[in-house]
């Protein structure tokens, strides 16, 4: 397999699937939809996962963990949930096989072992969460219910793609319970701003905060948040969503407080969740036709260095210099990695590094050890510099914090360039087809013509801003009434 | 719901049960066989994984993330690791619900919605692993491959129990393949080893290290390393397993690498497992009449102080003084909860903390404020004393260190008290019937004679323990030559 990336401008699509299998971030599986994560690609995961949990934690919820599946009666208590997602589930019928009597070797489905109700594979939670909710919930004074689950799903997708789209993925979900509407709204919007500055300040990429329209909202939900990111090829990507339930789940199964006064009513709910599709995103946000590019905060390795040397005794007298520099690195939390690996030429560690998108990369050759200085360069903009040995550990603490901030300021800016105003449906369609990205138009509203929109262009309403401004208008479309602008866009 | 728990002494089994569900570990749930984790039990599962992950990545793994299906063709392909998993597992056989045309409201599995071929949601993943390994090693280079992957596994079992047996459950399962027979066997030994220390050092749980019998081997392994722990009603416990793959799921999924010499070897295999089940061994060794005990180590709240006042303003003085005492022990560490509830009294509050396993409370009162000093109570073994305020977050925390020890140091003088040796079969059972415990017996070696000995007494050979002396002597049961004693016991 060659090292040579397809570039993003020869083929964005090609570039993404061959950049996340030959970075090792992830791969096809033998089942269909399916993918496997590699360590590499789990370790960036696993940064995400750690960081989200304590934003969860420090707001005061706690983790617990449901049942993977779900009893058809129960998939249908919610009616709209139930419809929205009954048509991707994997469905278990049967709890055993046999030996195949005209196949030896062969297993075979046990007929006899049928299932008196099938089970759901949760495509999500709500059903299986709030029918235990029910038990949880007698009086006010059992309300907020602040629970967070990490666990994987599956809903059943036609056609795939690693990470951004697969049948199985893993994911947390949020399922809260309160004593009225008002705080349940707050809880909404506050998981929305924990994402936000969760994806924003942690994994450098810019998003639009904003409400789904009804079409794109969550099946069973009152009002669903969302943030919005913006990747290199024009196209949006729902990053994460917040839903305010209502008193729908509350209501199919019967989750009812006595409040403060003695009296009966239906608690409200919220629920909230991210993804391993944000792996995608970081992948398409940042990276180059020479690999990923990783915001510091989430590279599994921060720096990596590589010894150049012709001779054992050179290579000796650079890897003690090193020991120092990793050492010192370490002490200020800096994830180092020393290359020392005997089989592989320089070059070949730099282009594979840069595959990996290791965000910072140290040079040292004899000539380095004579002047007292290492050779730096950056995976982020490919530049290069020489610094002196003495005290660069902090020197490069400061390098990593700057790369985070640059990479962020640079998808911003492109972002920026990236949000159009159009008035007209030519204008409209001329962007969506040049260079892309968020059109901010009027839109009259209306269902019908959020579908006729698609249809025409592809584009969707990605959402309402939530610091849009009010502004009458008339819509890009029918050219009816309009109260404010939405962002469309061609999304993933 | 009383929070009187059954006794042990009237009812082993009910107990277990009723605390489990009292101190907010787990509950049945609406699927059969499958339980909620709350959030007071999945706080400890997180500790534990916690630990257990960093010990994993200190020994060298990764973790990843593969498939929860497996194709029914691919879990063929090791017959005996299918044939023993066959029989318990969950079978997806449709990927679409669509609405039931003679039931208004309701959904039924869509007939033309039938998957070509049938997915099992993994009982264990070697399959679906060994066929990735497959494209991810072509030279010795390549090797070792050390991987762990935290997971949920289905197995359909017929009689559940909380944590102890459940249809769906949570584990992590490290998978790894090594160019050498040698290798294998002690990456097996080196992750029973693991577990042992984990389980005896941050547990609490003395455990015997031992091989399993045929018999009792893991579907598809050469050999199977086990860690047995014992319980309070004198049953033993599988905590934990490391099988020695051999080259059986190498030469299942064809995975071969090139040798430094340029021949093709098949690889050399290991797996290695534990899982939620050590949450129910966890409550079985410590815990007593009153509720959980829980080692420091795992409890999510270590030390709880609760104030006894009359009035607001002794209430004020007393918060202020526990706001420094907090202060100073989380500074060391130590989690600390303040309960300040206006709605319930300070008896309820030692009820529900005792029986919710918190290491140590703290008491304090006006009178304390006055003489400096707290009153400072175990929940190991109920004792109370009168400390001196100043510096008291030190005293405390050499008292958790204390307690983590004696819990131990408890348990092993238990377990040791309970290896019986006995060389006569009316021993055997009388030993069996009455204090339980290890057994500690000659056997032949066959498995008819372990067979026999099951259906007459329930026993199963737990393990042939590691340590164990050679000793000629003659079977418990048949009389012919034995080479060493094994330890049989009844078990969960």
């Amino acid at each position: 397999m060659s090292k040579n990336l397809t570039t993003r401008e020869e083929d964005y699509s090609k570039w993404y699937n061959e950049l996340v299998v030959k970075a090792d971030l992830a791969e096809n599986s033998g089942v269909r939809g399916c993918m496997v994560i590699k360590p590499y690609g789990y370790a960036i995961w696993e940064k995400m996962q750690a960081e989200l949990d304590r934003m969860f934690k420090e707001t005061g919820h706690q983790n617990a963990y449901f049942p993977l599946f779900v009893p058809k009666s129960m998939f249908e208590a919610e009616e709209k949930n139930a419809e929205g997602f009954a048509k991707e589930c994997a469905i278990v019928t049967h709890y055993r096989l046999k030996n195949d009597p005209d196949k030896p070797g062969k297993l075979m489905v046990d007929p006899n072992a049928k299932l008196e109700e099938e089970l759901i594979v949760r495509p999500t939670s709500e059903a299986i969460i709030w029918s235990t909710y029910k038990g949880w919930v007698q009086s006010y004074r059992d309300l907020p219910l602040l629970i967070n689950q990490w666990a994987n799903v599956v809903r059943w997708e036609m056609r795939t793609r690693l990470f951004l789209r697969t049948a199985e993925f893993l994911w947390q979900e949020g399922h809260t319970a309160h004593a009225t509407k008002k705080e349940a709204i707050e809880e909404s919007e506050k998981m929305m701003n924990v994402y936000a500055d969760f994806v924003q300040n942690f994994m450098a990429i810019p998003v639009v905060k904003g409400l789904k329209t009804e079409t794109e909202r969550f099946a069973g939900a009152e009002e669903t948040y969302c943030i919005e990111a913006l990747m290199q090829d024009g196209k949006a990507l729902q990053a994460g969503t917040s839903h305010f339930l209502g008193q729908n789940f509350a209501k199919a199964f019967d989750v009812k407080f006595a409040n403060a006064e003695g009296k009966q009513e239906y608690v409200w709910g919220t629920s909230w969740g991210v993804s391993t599709r944000l792996m995608g995103a970081l992948v398409m946000t940042h990276s180059d036709d020479k690999g990923l590019v990783l915001p510091p905060n989430l590279a599994p390795i921060q720096v990596v260095i590589v010894p150049i040397y012709k001779s054992e005794e050179q290579l000796q007298a650079i890897s003690a210099a090193v020991a120092s520099v990793s050492a010192a690195l370490r002490k200020l939390g800096v994830s180092v990695k020393y290359d020392d690996r005997t089989t592989q030429k320089p070059g070949f560690k730099f282009a594979e590094w840069e595959l990996k998108g290791v965000p910072v990369r140290i040079a040292v050759g004899p000539k380095d050890l004579e002047n007292g200085t290492f050779e730096v360069a950056r995976r982020d903009n490919l530049s290069k510099e020489v610094v002196v040995a003495d005290g660069i550990e902090n020197y490069i603490a400061n390098l990593l914090s700057q790369i985070q901030a640059d990479l962020f300021a640079n998808a911003l800016s492109y972002r920026e360039n990236h949000i159009t105003e159009v008035n007209s449906f030519e204008e409209f369609k001329s962007v969506l087809e040049g260079k892309g990205g968020f059109v901010s138009a009027h839109w009259d509203g209306t269902a019908v013509t959020e579908e006729k929109i698609k249809e025409l262009t592809k584009a969707t309403i990605r959402c309402i801003p939530l610091d849009r401004v009010e502004e009458a208008g008339s819509c890009v479309f029918t050219g009816n009434p309009s109260v404010g602008r939405v962002f469309f866009a061609k999304a993933y």
